[in-house]
């Protein structure tokens, strides 16, 4: 099965470790045995976090861009409804299904132009758009991948700016640079295999030091600052 | 203390990861530091994944049968009901225990005959049976033996039938071929020095060719296509 | 930031891993990047399990303790309760915040002290006391350290009773000694760079033997079996 998934990931923190903007949203294709994506788009978006749910519209788009050049069988969105697929999803059935007040509200908002997505990608391409979230490994991968092109995004912000970026990553992961790329390896267990990564064509690893540190106050999430040199 | 344990484990899937048959029990003795098996039974059983729950009497059989050979202290079933006796297990306990609908509807079923295994365990052996279930050590280790053996017994398959079998595996662990034995580590955080383990006496390893897989639907879960080569 | 928190850890069971007694209060200062202790203090307790709320209270003592002699800009306690500040907490706030009856009746009877504590490191340290529990890296690592000062007091207590003590650990994490140190690693997950530790300058280590075992009836938990020699 060749699975397109998308998510967006990393935010920048304040001094105390409060998000303040996400900064970045990658589709990617997951192939067998579904441990690294095998082709990526992404986008840089500095979005302010509270209408961050927003997002999940421009991240099936990207699916869609991104089936414009690959094939797949499946499209997994970040939204975490037990896999039901997107096109079938009827504001009736949503109520049927378990997700909190706030979560559903927020789903209705975006899911008429989340269907008409899933609607357009099944008519040109015959597949399924599936709200699966949590449980999927493409989302993941997805994840670690975002954080990781993020990582050269608030590179290039940080060395525009001239001040350094404290950026907060995805849940369990850690970044690892190797030449000219920046891995993002999960530490949840049993994925220890799966990883995104971004290549840093323009060298901006070259010009930021990056110091690795652990959020004192959220377990399981760690931090990088970016240094301008 | 030396605990006796049973589980089944690893599911045939179909090619969308569903799973279709459950493939081996086992009952298994583990003694201090409870770290691996020390004695096995194992089973194949092939049996359709929806009334699993039966499963569990046979299981209680097979622990059982392993105290004919081995001295134990206790036995522990893969029941998650806080550590019961399973003899002192009325249907009127049973409904003040914290436990799904569905889930105590189906121990209903079974439970005269699981009474009935523990009393005879009890008189023989003076021990008890506890439904102590994701608790334990000891039943995790049954989980992970299990899972080893149903490599060999789906390899079996695989071989006389002539096809290749998408065989899933139990949550979290990952299989090592050394020598002419199948080891099953757990993933699981705190679980590294724990594993299960089957021994290849018929060579069913060099007919087939195992490859892993991630299952991209359900996280935390692997598979291995056996192909008989 | 440079954070000072407190937790107790480390049980005495007897042999069928229940737990008797706790063992060691800790205080803690932690530094970025929030990995181990920068400054301890340390004392045994060996208290029992049963009224082992009132710990939280020594806790808060020993923090203030910890700040005479060190700077930090934060306290986090040992209470799960979304990182509120304990000056501010007023009970009917406490009925507000989502936690268990039993817990918030536990919580009521200890609650003028606590505030008293985080009123008193207000006036003279103007900084904060927070309920940020299991959230807070700064109380894992105190937990790391009282579990391997815990090993020191009972390795004594072993030496001076002349009979062995089965020690529980606190969860998921494993003991190593290295020189006349015993640090104590965390397993979990994405804390794989995460310890605390103990100094034996009384050379307990050397008059006694540490024996691990898995805990076979509470996965996660692993015990140190101590033995004088």
């Amino acid at each position: 099965m060749r699975i397109i998934s998308a998510d967006s990931a990393a935010a920048i923190l304040d001094s105390t470790f409060k998000p303040l903007s996400l900064v970045a949203s990658v589709s990617v294709l997951v192939n067998p045995p579904y441990r690294e994506p095998s082709f990526r788009i992404a986008e840089p978006i500095f979005r302010e976090i509270d209408n961050s749910f927003e997002i999940i519209v421009h991240e099936a788009e990207l699916c869609r861009s991104l089936l414009d050049k690959h094939k797949a069988n499946v499209v997994h969105l970040d939204m975490s409804l037990g896999g039901v697929s997107v096109e079938d999803l009827s504001p009736i059935e949503l109520m049927n299904l378990r997700s909190s007040k706030i979560g559903r509200q927020n789903i209705l908002k975006i899911l008429p132009r989340l269907r008409k997505i899933a609607a357009e990608i099944k008519r040109l391409y015959d597949i399924d758009v599936l709200a699966i979230g949590k449980e999927s490994i493409p989302v993941r991968i997805a994840e670690l991948t975002a954080g990781a092109e993020a990582v050269l995004y608030a590179s290039q912000k940080a060395v525009s700016d001239g001040t350094p970026i404290l950026l907060g990553l995805p849940l369990m992961c850690q970044p690892r640079v190797i030449g000219n790329s920046i891995y993002f390896h999960s530490l949840i267990a049993a994925e220890h295999d799966i990883r995104g990564y971004a290549i840093d064509d323009e060298g901006m690893l070259g010009k930021v030091k990056l110091t690795e540190t652990l959020n004192p106050s959220a377990r399981g999430f760690r931090a990088v600052k970016i240094t301008p040199l």
